[in-house]
C-alpha cells in the first residue's frame, strides 16, 4: 500500500483529499486538514523530495563548476552557498581537476534537470560548447566570459590591476614584473592591457622576460624569486612584482625572506584579492569584493529562475597598503 | 503529450516498449532498441534525473554538513568531492554559520530523500538529535563523535598532539601554552589529556592561564601574542605554544614578528594539520592526513549505501619540523 493510500485509509478520507492536503490546496476544510496532518505525523510521513522536484519541475539546486577549491575561491564559495540557502537553494560542487570531460558532467546534469542553474567559478571547456547548454537553464560566471549567452559578475580587472601599478610606480619602481594567471582568461588580458597602458603612460621599458602567465600558486611564487636571484646584476632584476593572487605574493614574500632579498627595499610585492593571507603576512593587496560578486551571481540566477529580481550591487576595487610596498 | 507518448508515436512502438528501452531492459530486440534510441536522439530527449532518482530511490547525492569552509577544511572538501565523483556521487554543501536550525536542514533533507547520506565536517546540534536521523540514511563524521550511531573517520588527536609536545619539551621548553579549538569537542579533550599526560611525564608545572579553548583563527592567534607581551617578566611568559591549527600558528608567528618577539628563541610555535600555510610561513606543524580521512569517510558511506566495501586506510600523524621550533 502506498503512503497516500495508507493515510487515506487511516483518516477515512479519499486519496484525492489527502493529495490536496499534501499540495497545500485551499479546497480542504480545516478539521479535515488537521486530521490528515495528525495521521501523517503519526506515520512519520515525509513527502519525497524527488517527487516534489519532479512535479514542480525544479530541484532548488544550483551547481558550482570549478577546477578545484583553493583559498582564493573560499569567500566566493561561502558567500554563494550562504546567499543561495537564504532563498531555499542548495549548492552542489562540481570539481573537474581541469578535466574537460568531468567538467561537462555539471552541464549534463543541468540538461537532465538535476540542477536548476549553474555558476562557473573556473572552467576549462570551450565556451561555445558550454554556451550550448544555456537552453537547459541559466548559467552565470564569476570570471569574465566572451560568450554573450553566459552572464558574468566579473569586474574589469584592468581597474584593479591599474591601482597596483600606479601605486608601485608612485613609489619609484620602474622594473615591474607581472605574475599573471591563466593565459587565455579575459582577466589576464585585462591585466596585460593595464600594464601596457601604465608602462606607456609613465614611459617605462617593458620587461617581457618578467611577464609570465600561468602563475597562481605559492610554489610558483617561490620559484619566481629563485629565478630573479639567478640574475647576477641586481639592477637587471625586477624591483616590483604584481601577482595574480595573494598566494603567489605569499610565496614570493616567504622565499624572499629565506633568501635575504629585502621586501620592499629590493622588491616591492603586490598581491590581489586581499585575502586573510595578505593580512597575515602584511602583503599590500588589491581588495576584490569577491563575496559580493557571489551575491550578485546568485541574484542574477534567481532572476532568471523567475525569483525576485534584486538590483546588482555596484562593486569597486581598492588598494590596501601594507609592509611589502 | 508526454515525451514517452511522443517517442512511442513517432517510433510506432507501444509506451511499454519505449519504457523498457529507457530502463535498459533486455527484453527488447536490437532493431527496436536502435529505432527508439534514434528517435530519442532526434528529439534531444534526456531522461529526467529526478524521475530516475524517484524510481531508484536514490539521489546519488551526499550532503556535507559544516559551519563554514575554511583553509583547514579545504583538503577534506576537495578530496571528498573528488572521491565521491569517481563513484558517481555528488556533494552538496550545507553551511550553517553555527545556526543549529540551519544545520538541521541537511538532516531534514536526508529524511526527505534529497540526499542519500551525510558527512559531518563540523556540527553544532546536539548529538542525540543528530543521531536520531540515522534511520533515514548513513551519517559519517570527520570529527570524533560520542554517538555510537554516527561513524567517524577521525584519528585520535591525543597521538598527534603528543608528537608536538614531546618535540618542544625535547628542545628544553617548559612553559607550554595551549591554544585549543572548540571547548566541547572530543578532539580538544584528547589534546588536553595529551598535555596533562606529557606535563606529568616530564614533571612540568601546568599553566592553566595559558591553556585556552575556542581559539581557531588568525586574529585570535595575534591576540594571544599581545596577551603574552602584556606580561612584563619574560620568564612568566610561555616559551612554547601548541596551536589548534596552522591558522592560529600563522597569526602568532606574524604578530610575534611585528612585535619583535623572537621565534623560536623567545617562543616556539607548533601548528597543526601541516597545510600549505605552514609550509609558506616555515611553521613546524603536525601532518594530519586530512585528504585520506575524507577518502575513508566516503568509503564508509559507500559501504553503508550498498556499494563496494573498500578497507579503511590506516593513517598516522607525523611531525614536520620547520623554522618555528
Amino acid at each position: 500500500m502506498s503512503n497516500l493510500e495508507q493515510i487515506a485509509k487511516l483518516s477515512g478520507f479519499s486519496k484525492a483529499t489527502v493529495s490536496r492536503v499534501l499540495n497545500q490546496s485551499r479546497h480542504v476544510s480545516q478539521p479535515t486538514r488537521d486530521k490528515i496532518l495528525a495521521i501523517m505525523e503519526e506515520l512519520d510521513y515525509v513527502p519525497n523530495g524527488n517527487a516534489i522536484s519532479l512535479s514542480k519541475g525544479q530541484t532548488m539546486q544550483i551547481g558550482m563548476v570549478t577546477e578545484g577549491i583553493n583559498e582564493v575561491m573560499l569567500p566566493f564559495l561561502n558567500s554563494f552557498v550562504e546567499t543561495a540557502s537564504q532563498y531555499g537553494y542548495q549548492t552542489i560542487i562540481y570539481t573537474s581537476s581541469g578535466d574537460p570531460k568531468k567538467e561537462l558532467q555539471a552541464f549534463e546534469d543541468m540538461r537532465r534537470k538535476r540542477v536548476d542553474a549553474l555558476v562557473i567559478s573556473t572552467c576549462v571547456n570551450d565556451l561555445a560548447l558550454l554556451g550550448s547548454y544555456c537552453k537547459y537553464g541559466p548559467i552565470v560566471s564569476w570570471q569574465r566570459m566572451e560568450n554573450p549567452q553566459i552572464a558574468s559578475v566579473a569586474m574589469n580587472q584592468y581597474d584593479g590591476y591599474t591601482l597596483g601599478l600606479e601605486h608601485v610606480i608612485s613609489r619609484g619602481r620602474t622594473r615591474i614584473a607581472n605574475a599573471y594567471g591563466r593565459p587565455s582568461s579575459i582577466n589576464t588580458l585585462g591585466r596585460i592591457e593595464a600594464y601596457e597602458d601604465a608602462a606607456r603612460r609613465h614611459g617605462l621599458a617593458e620587461l617581457p622576460q618578467w611577464s609570465r602567465t600561468g602563475i597562481h600558486s605559492i610554489r610558483q611564487g617561490e620559484e619566481l624569486v629563485r629565478e630573479m636571484l639567478a640574475v647576477e646584476d641586481p639592477l637587471q632584476r625586477p624591483d616590483a612584482v604584481l601577482c595574480s593572487n595573494d598566494l603567489v605574493a605569499a610565496g614570493i614574500v616567504s622565499e624572499a625572506r629565506r633568501r635575504r632579498l629585502r621586501v620592499p627595499e629590493d622588491l616591492a610585492v603586490v598581491g590581489f584579492d586581499n585575502t586573510e593571507l595578505a593580512h597575515t603576512l602584511g602583503i599590500t593587496s588589491i581588495y576584490n569584493p569577491i563575496a559580493d560578486q557571489a551575491k550578485n551571481a546568485f541574484h542574477l540566477l534567481l532572476a532568471k529562475l523567475g525569483g525576485a529580481c534584486e538590483p546588482q550591487q555596484k562593486l569597486q576595487y581598492c588598494l590596501v597598503q601594507r609592509a611589502t610596498t
